[in-house]
């Protein structure tokens, strides 16, 4: 990184302020992996959580001094002491130390409001609180991050009491001044003159100013974009913006927009690239569904289906991307012309065989092939593991495991209106016959169980494998319940973790092509596992 | 409205720059139904494609005249005609006039790249394109709307050219001058700048500015605004958002932005709780998932999970809160303790029988169950006919029309490895039965054609119904197949259309329940016309 670019401390609440969404819970291990991906990345900051707040977070902290952290420092997070208590008897302050990080980040209230009517206490008791809580971390050897609620939304109603809150902070010792848009709907032009207003008064070698967004009003990232432009150098926020409500500002966006766009360093330049995996490693972990409109890193975020924008793009790329996705290791998409990159392709052949060529016959048929399966409906991009199968069978590098003779499904209402679903599978693997049944939560799922079950007899690997994921989506609506469907199905054998896809107007056949696709995967997997170990 | 507020144009693109979106593509009925629904909502204009593109978008042109919309202008929208060639000669410029729409959106180039590069011409021929094609639709007698395509980005290379482009707009007899962030990287500082300085020389009585931002750098909303405050006064964007690549500008969070926080008049005061059921009904009609995070409208807009924010929530609703949630028809939600909003279920049930109060026990136990429904998976935004028929059950307003007596799905593969699907249905009708069957492309159409067959012997009027749309929606991925899915039927008996939901963990039940919905609100709308005949 040059001298002459101004550096961003990027700190990371994913942990804390993202495990505040709706539908978000991390566990210990979960907790742990992000770390990891989030120092790779190359944070400054990684807000952890509370050790006092509950076990979990207790436990965290204990295994996660086990991890060598390349570039970022880990931070605890907790509130100014309780009112009229001192710190060092402040069972919540004190918690804080078990973390053992080293820095603390301690917010406080700068709305006179919030002072009064939440705390219920007075204006004067709580600069003293925000002072002496952050003496005690001070004198424990702490570098201390002071977040400052409801700054803007304090300063717009008493601008003196706001700025009286700051200078506690200053004389109880905060490196850095965070100033939180807590409700999350201050405008860009607002939080840019309070902040601007801050940093003339308060920053200096010693004080940062920080910004940390919310997007109650769909302007975080911008939010953070003014704040630094009028001076702070600490940028608060989650990975794909999650958080409370409407979310934190979204980091996968802030950090390029801020480094490859407006000459700001926040991380490695090295790393950019690994934007886009680090968005999707945490949406799983996190197990939320991923938005793939989401600038930067979303699958559509370089996706172009107008015809002219494909022929813009096709004559200058910059004719209607605003940087080259490859920077932060996403790719273009071209949506209506089945022109999607034929090297595209290629490489993904060349995967299964590398000797084959731009030029193979082989190559030209599964380009043709894969345009037909396409307008039938069928999607690899999310499930390669189907893609890899439909190859392998193309370039006769493929034998089946197994042969359907036929399977049935029945469907019965029975006298309350309820419904019960029930599956009969019988197939053949080397001249071996195998009938059985089971029962389901639905046909898809009695299917599922009965060919696993007839499989096992066969391939007792199949044991481990169960599904994880299961999506249904109608591709065209017209025809209403003759619809087409798409089925993808992810499993996993505790190991490694595998997509197929199937696609009919019919949903027990859709389910059955990927059902049957990730039960090959799994058995070619293995072989070619074991023929590495012969070899 | 008071002459106080300054008056924004709010310019509506979801069925142009919206069906651009990876994975939205409408029908003509769709397109219908979304012109209603924003024209209820009181945007000013509806941008609803070009009718020489396509087929679809001609029919659609012929049949949108039969609405009478109260509040909003269509416009059709096209390029500048081809270089070299007359306007009155450009088979595309000629084909906007088929849609016979007061008002014409033409788009034309700014960046003197795109003019050179993509287009290939001289920046003399695109000035003229401009120009001239402005003036063929002005002779017709059209207000016309000029969009400065990569405006932003024509400006910061070549600001001369950039500027010259819109003289050729304004001499054309444009109405307003729309600035575009096309590839939708532009800051909100530029954004400012630009605008306030395009504002001082072009705006006048006869000139207005607009502002048309994307979302790749996460900004689009905060780009709107401060073009707003730089003195644009019509703001072009989409519903949720949608739109090519990361999508447009969000206009659920422009509107109540503007409106209710900053003193701009944008719709009809009285239409901005229809806000939340807007972007849901639209998102329902594009069969797209529906982000929860949204700003205003999503469901977690107003969910608070911090043990701290609902204490502070509790003692003062301002105090974790940027607005109030019922203003634009959402509601605050307590994730810890479910209290839910009682005055929006009560108009609902009042709808159905006007007699209800927020003290009857009906009320009171209606609004249970379905706070137990919706944690089933219900939502019945969408449904509103199974949302009656619910009613009507729990207060004895209803006979069931038939009695199931049993039906049964068979589901077979055969020995090529396709499938079929047949089912058998048993019902009974004031003590007469009826056993049929029928086959079909998968389970739900075979069910959905033996029902209806066996319904038609006491019921000739359900031949008049088909289904026009079948949605599936899987809720809860966790449990692979065995998740709950969310079916959604829409039915039309050629003169009114409704929509009805089903939610179980088994396909077949679900799209069972929302079928036998249907046929009900069929026979129960048949029933109350007759009676309305005889009173």
């Amino acid at each position: 990184m040059t001298n002459s670019l101004k550096r961003i401390q990027i700190f990371d609440s994913t942990l804390r302020d993202g495990a505040q969404a709706e539908g978000i819970s991390f566990s210990v291990a979960d907790k742990l992996k992000i770390v990891a991906v989030l120092d790779q990345l190359g944070v400054s900051y990684i807000e952890a959580g509370n050790p006092g707040s509950n076990p979990k977070d207790l436990e965290f902290f204990a295994r996660v001094n086990e991890l060598e952290l390349k570039n970022a420092k880990l931070t605890a997070f907790g509130a100014t002491r309780r009112k009229h208590t001192p710190a060092r008897d402040d069972r919540n302050v004190k918690s804080l130390l078990t973390a053992n990080t080293p820095t603390v980040t301690i917010f406080g209230k700068s709305w006179d409001f919030h002072v009064t009517d939440i705390l219920q206490t007075t204006l004067e008791e709580n600069l003293n609180m925000i002072r002496e809580t952050l003496q005690f971390f001070k004198e424990h050897g702490k570098e201390v991050i002071y977040d400052a609620e409801h700054f803007f939304d304090g300063y717009k109603h008493n601008p003196e009491y706001a700025l009286q809150t700051l200078r506690a902070a200053v004389e109880g010792g905060a490196s850095v001044l965070v100033l939180c848009d807590t409700n999350g709907g201050a405008f860009p032009n607002e939080v840019y003159e309070i902040t601007k207003l801050v940093v003339e008064e308060f920053a200096s070698d010693e004080v940062a100013v920080g910004i940390h967004a919310h997007n109650d009003g769909g302007m975080a990232v911008a939010n953070s974009l003014m704040a630094v432009q009028a001076g702070a150098v600490h940028v608060q926020g989650t990975v794909n913006g999650f958080g409370e409500r409407c979310g934190n500002a979204n980091l996968c966006t802030i950090i390029p927009n801020l480094q490859l766009k407006a000459g700001y360093a926040c991380i490695p330049p090295e790393q950019m690239k690994r934007l886009t995996v680090t968005a999707r490693t945490i949406a799983e972990i996190a197990n939320v569904q991923f938005n793939e409109r989401d600038p930067y890193v979303g699958k559509s975020a370089f996706a172009h289906k107008a015809g002219m924008h494909i022929d813009g793009v096709n004559k200058a790329a910059s004719s209607f991307e605003h940087i080259a996705p490859e920077l932060v290791g996403n790719e273009r998409r071209l949506l209506m012309s089945e022109v999607a990159g034929r090297s595209t392709i290629l490489a993904k052949l060349q995967a299964v065989d590398p000797t084959l060529t731009k030029d193979s016959v082989e190559t030209e048929q599964l380009i043709n092939k894969l345009k037909e399966l396409e307008h039938e409906g069928y999607q690899f991009e999310g499930a390669e593991s189907s893609f890899r199968l439909l190859v392998r069978k193309h370039l006769g590098k493929y034998r089946p495991f197994f042969n359907l003779i036929y399977f049935k499904i029945i469907g019965d209402s029975n006298i309350n209106g309820s419904c019960s679903s029930s599956a009969m599978v019988k197939l053949e693997v080397d001249g071996q016959e195998e009938i059985t049944a089971a029962d389901g939560a639905g046909p898809v799922h009695a299917l599922d169980r009965a060919l696993r079950k007839a499989l096992e007899v066969f391939y007792p690997e199949l044991k481990k494998v169960h599904l994880t994921d299961y999506k249904v989506r109608v591709l065209d609506t017209k025809t209403a319940t003759a619809s087409k469907v798409r089925v993808l199905i992810e499993s996993t054998d505790g190991t490694d973790s595998w997509t197929t896809v199937g696609v009919s107007t019919d949903i027990i056949e859709a389910s059955w092509i990927a059902l049957v696709d990730s039960m090959e995967h799994k058995l070619l997997k293995d072989m070619e596992e074991k023929m590495r170990i012969y070899l």
